[in-house]
């Protein structure tokens, strides 16, 4: 596959230079890294207003948990194809991921696996409304990202 | 709400700085710039794959133009929130938005809903898993990304 060829072919297509862009296949180091960085961003983008429904900062709104839990569920599934291998920081200006991520990626991919597991289960609870047990399973989906973050990423 | 008492008070509790950043309740200009740009990302990495087997230039996959485009779907319903008002090119300094976006907005999010509608008939095209109606598809939703950019996007 002639990738140059293709983006230019498939831009002219379509007339959308950003296809030529981020790609799920094959990405480059500084595409797989603008990726995950957009995912982590999309995630704390509804992470945070959940964390304030559970402080009691904002008001209390089932529906909006539930909408902001489910893009925290799918993110967390997306996250993990954004740290291809080469993509660390020997490739990549701006990144805080650690090399430990590559030298250790099974306990990496167990970290993450364990984000997806306590991000799904907050959806679950956000559908069942009970302000209790949501904020019960933020807490323990909070905890996911810290012991990842704690491990593999530079802060 | 004191929002700055809220970040710190939210980040001892987890122990999680990045929830002081972006958030989708009363965003600055800058956090809705950095969110919207890394929804458009995410809907770049997973649409890129998807024209790729439109174009025959990786080996045609039902099931993983499923999983991208529920993702370019999702991302299409998440973009709006990333607009409000007085997040333009005035008050934020890297971004290709249009002050049209604003102006105009009615037109705007007619644009959008014309891209979240043809992205939902993605993700029910790749379900069928018909090559043809993926394809055609696929090209209609292109279409709503280039009617929107041409106006409201700086090339």
């Amino acid at each position: 596959m002639n990738k140059k060829l293709f983006g230019i072919g498939l831009a002219s297509l379509v007339g959308l230079g950003f296809l030529t862009a981020a790609s799920a296949s094959d990405p480059k180091p500084e595409d797989a890294a603008k990726y995950r960085q957009s995912v982590y961003t999309i995630i704390g983008w509804n992470f945070k207003p959940i964390g304030a429904m559970v402080k009691g900062e904002i008001p209390f709104d089932a529906a909006a948990v539930a909408r902001h839990a489910q893009y925290v569920e799918l993110m967390s599934k997306a996250a993990l194809e954004g740290f291809p291998k080469g993509s660390g920081p020997d490739a990549v200006k701006h990144t805080e991921a650690k090399p430990e991520i590559w030298t250790n990626w099974d306990k990496f991919e167990t970290a993450m696996s364990n984000f997806e597991e306590e991000a799904a289960k907050l959806t679950e609870a956000a559908k069942g409304g009970d302000e209790g047990a949501i904020k019960a399973q933020f807490g323990k989906t909070a905890e996911t990202c810290k012991a990842c973050h704690k491990e593999f990423r530079k802060d």
